[in-house]
């Protein structure tokens, strides 16, 4: 897995498109090694780039996947859209591609009437919460407070405790 | 987790009812135990059962539950229904309970305009295969056979092999 950048690359060498069925394989082949090892691949079945292709993104430099993002509209609230998994890889974060992806998500989400933007994460992705309030999002009441976060405990499952983002459009 | 059954179920005593957000804590709580162990939690996050209500459903036998389905209309593909993930108690199995939950999905389905069901199952899950095949499911070509099975590899990543499965309603 090698990112062949010959320019450090700018917003403009960026390009983002609509997720397809054939994005999945690279995408899968590559996301535990994009979370440091950590076993991610059983969050994202095939169905996302298949049935939510609309609010799912690709970002490429020079042809080459360097970020995707998952995410759907709410079927049971008209008004929500849901980002369910996002990655950059680690070479390129820092420039960018994590907002223009969810800028693309956003511009979606506004076409389709969807005012606003839900997703989770972990409490110990400390960089995923600093991205998120930068990117406008704000953290909803949780059921016990931790490092000064609100925190919904066993939130996915058993021990899978969450933070709970919010942002209107 | 016991079911008290204090007599046989009939048909008429199972009882199913559109999922909750509240259902998600008694269903992740015993997924992998009906699953004979295996880790199965990491597939169902608490998203299915917020965002995913119409085509999720709990089945109970004297207010206990015994199973649960969630499923989606496919934003991408109009004509679809798909079908994530279903369980059902092992202590109450042939007894209808899946078929039940299955036969609310095709009701809300054509209820939505949705005349095509999808669902994907591992090949080596022979009672999930002829499940489905009872229900009048079909396999879709695979890009390998295996034991007389259409089967496609890697499809829900590497060494994630899966049989698909279609019904038109």
């Amino acid at each position: 897995m090698s990112i062949s950048l010959l320019v450090e690359p700018d917003d403009t060498s960026i390009r983002v498109r609509h997720a397809e069925s054939s994005d999945y394989q690279s995408v899968i082949a590559v996301v535990n090694d994009w979370w440091g090892g950590r076993s991610m691949s059983d969050m994202l079945p095939k169905l996302f780039f298949i049935h939510f292709r609309e609010t799912s993104f690709v970002a490429e430099i020079n042809g080459e996947m360097v970020g995707f993002l998952n995410g759907f509209f709410s079927q049971t609230y008209p008004d929500t859209a849901y980002i369910h998994f996002v990655g950059v890889h680690p070479a390129v974060r820092k420039l960018g591609v994590g907002h223009r992806l969810y800028n693309h998500f956003f511009d979606a989400s506004l076409k389709y009437g969807r005012s606003l933007v839900r997703c989770v994460t972990s409490p110990v992705n400390k960089t995923s919460i600093a991205f998120h309030k930068r990117l406008g999002f704000t953290i909803e009441p949780g059921n016990v407070q931790a490092d000064g976060l609100q925190v919904n405990q066993d939130y996915d499952g058993l021990g899978e405790e969450r933070v709970l983002f919010v942002k209107r459009l």
